[in-house]
């Protein structure tokens, strides 16, 4: 079934929110074997949200709205969709009862506006809303649906998981599988050459690539009359990917690299510290990111003049001077000092040009990465992204999660 | 003039990528003036790009799209603009050279489908792309205006600051002039209302107040018939504007933080070092984000755990047991730590339950930042933003920020 999603609400017009239901929304409706045609962002305006609503009903029998459900004179989502629906709107009692409640407890008296927020289309299914005031709701006509939830992402949310996710089970008559898999390593252009095979001779499971900010995802996907016969297309179609690209596939199940890491560390005891001079904290920030990553961090040593790397990770003045800061004997000194520093098993290191300013004799981006584990050390030599230093020091970030990856992993670095 | 944003990417449709770039692009659109009307997102698909491109231009004379310009088979904007637009695709010679020396230069061959890049339609304003391979482009026709950019957000940005910004200010038919003001400090709705009167009694210059991640932002526009009468009106209303909220404002040319808070301590030849546990690297890698942050940026420690905060910046073990991780104490002794172990003039730290797991007797996001500097220092209570880490985190890096700004330009600190 075909399905298109409007968010309503100026301030999504302005730039000031970001449209995250429409991805939480097409990620769980994508799941349940629906097609997202269409995303629409309309104003609170009568006359664009009518056209919009027409336009989509054209092409969609499913039509989901957000936002615009509220007490205030802007809030029109209901009363268009009813009109376009040919419902009356009447008062609910439930949430008439709810709203008195509401403000009563809060000892709020319930100003005149939030009554807008008690009536309901005739015929409708209502969604009661235990996060908020406004209720949502599902309203059916001559095949046609339009479910609408609130604005609020959380409430929008809960609406989705208790009311409006049994009603949509119910309409699926196919079943859809897919799996993202995650790759780091390759390029999207190169991944799509080497899979290229399997996409021309495949019509479902489909496969897509797309690019990430320093890695590339792959998404498997197939729709089938039962869930089972999906599922197993989806992972016969899986296991020959892995024959071609397997050695660049981190995670299976759309996981971030910090989260597979951060989890992969934990199991194994060990306890990451790096020394970062062009990434200047990246590296431990972009760990941290994960809940629970205090037992695998042992502490990061953000050194980025030369000074520095010699008074906190005891790297060799002289070395410095005899090789260059931007060196892989640095690098080296560098992961060493932040593994002893910081009391860890692992050490990892970055040293390089992010740009815009590069100076003579070294390519724009050029560095390296160290790392020490165990009795294993070494240093990789990065060759940057032209001269843009945010891409650089993303690069620089995500080869240092890499590494730190394959040691914890497979106990050695199989990449140059 | 009104205009409407399309963006193209059947992984928006997936949920699998929000789309940032729309409201990104609704700010700045915003900002110069520019009606935005509605946000599209298509798939991958060239019928529906072709309707909504068609349904896009009935409405408005500027259509703005991202995505769908990379080398791969389903990247199809660029080719059904054109054709829109009845321009023919040919080979740009400058994007072909950059494409060749891109490949040449990490030693990877060429392949085929990456000439697709090298095209552009015939006519168009090419929007080089130093930050990636795919160059965005601008087509007009018809008193239509197309502007294709590539979907990786930081290339979109790239090529809107760096190409497509000026020619949409040569768009306006009357005299755009605007100044963004941010602040720091002061809430969105406190800064309305605190401008009440100021906003009530103008129709131009117009002022509007946009939130942001942990700051507010503030648009002063002005459409004259010269430039000079708008630039003027604009610098009335900012004079204004200062005397009633002067002391929350941080930049007058919609800079970020951390670009002021570098220049004003290369300015004034101070160096800063930060003991960072909730943000991990995230202070010291937000300052190192503008290039030269080098000659200020003495040092950080990243110490996550109790134990690096004594190991790396002598945090006293009992003051740890006796007054808790989460302490004033604690965070004064890792300023200091920081300040002393990395030689530098003010010290920053902070220590805080960011989430999502809160001890008995903390407040959801509860911490502390603290700061050394000359013969000051002192602590800051932090309560967090309800239990959302990626928040709190984010607002504990802006408060260092905020402070660190202070304590360079003011000698002190001025809130609480």
């Amino acid at each position: 079934m075909n399905s298109a999603i409007i968010a309503v609400g100026t301030e999504l017009l302005f730039g000031q929110t970001v449209n995250t239901n429409a991805s939480y929304l097409s990620m769980k409706l994508n799941q349940m074997g629906f097609n997202v045609m269409y995303h629409y962002v309309v104003g609170d305006n009568p006359d664009r949200l009518r056209d919009t609503l027409e336009r989509a009903f054209a092409l969609c029998e499913l039509v989901i709205l957000t936002g615009g459900l509220g007490p205030t004179q802007d809030d029109l989502t209901k009363e268009l969709v009813s009109e376009y629906m040919g419902a009356e709107l009447e008062i609910d009692e439930r949430v008439m009862a709810e709203l008195r409640e509401f403000f009563d407890a809060r000892g709020r008296v319930m100003t005149e506006n939030n009554i807008k927020q008690a009536y309901l289309p005739k015929g409708c299914i209502p969604l009661y809303n235990r996060t908020g005031t406004a209720p949502g709701f599902v309203l059916t006509r001559d095949g046609k649906t339009a479910i609408c939830f609130p604005g609020p992402p959380h409430e929008m949310k809960w609406l989705f998981e208790n009311g409006a996710r049994q009603y949509l089970e119910s309409l699926s008559s196919k079943s859809m599988y897919y799996k993202v898999v995650r790759t780091i390593g390759i390029g999207e252009s190169d991944l799509e050459t080497a899979l290229l095979p399997l996409i021309d001779e495949q019509t479902d499971p489909t496969i897509a690539t797309y690019a990430k900010e320093g890695e590339c995802t792959l998404r498997v996907a197939s729709q089938r009359d039962t869930p089972e016969e999906a599922k197993e297309a989806v992972e016969e179609m899986l296991s020959k990917i892995d024959e071609i690209v397997g050695r660049y596939i981190y995670s299976y199940d759309d996981e971030e690299l910090n989260e597979v890491v951060v989890k992969l560390l934990a199991d194994k005891g060990l306890k990451v510290a790096s020394c970062e001079s062009a990434t200047a904290g990246m590296f431990s920030s972009y760990l941290a990111d994960v809940p629970g990553a205090s037992s695998v961090l042992g502490g990061s040593l953000v050194t980025y003049s030369d000074e520095s790397k010699t008074a906190l990770a005891g790297v060799d003045k002289s070395v410095i001077e005899d090789k260059g800061v931007v060196s892989p004997e640095v690098a080296l000194q560098m992961a060493e000092g932040a593994r002893r520093v910081c009391e860890s098993d692992i050490g990892i290191s970055v040293t390089a040009y992010a740009g815009p300013d590069i100076p003579e004799g070294y390519a724009p981006g050029e560095g390296y990465v160290g790392y020490s584990y165990g009795e294993i050390s070494g240093t990789i030599h990065l060759r940057g992204m032209r001269n843009d230093r945010f891409r650089n020091r993303n690069f620089y970030k995500m080869t240092m999660l890499r590494i730190v990856y394959e040691l914890a992993s497979k106990g050695e670095v199989t990449f140059r």
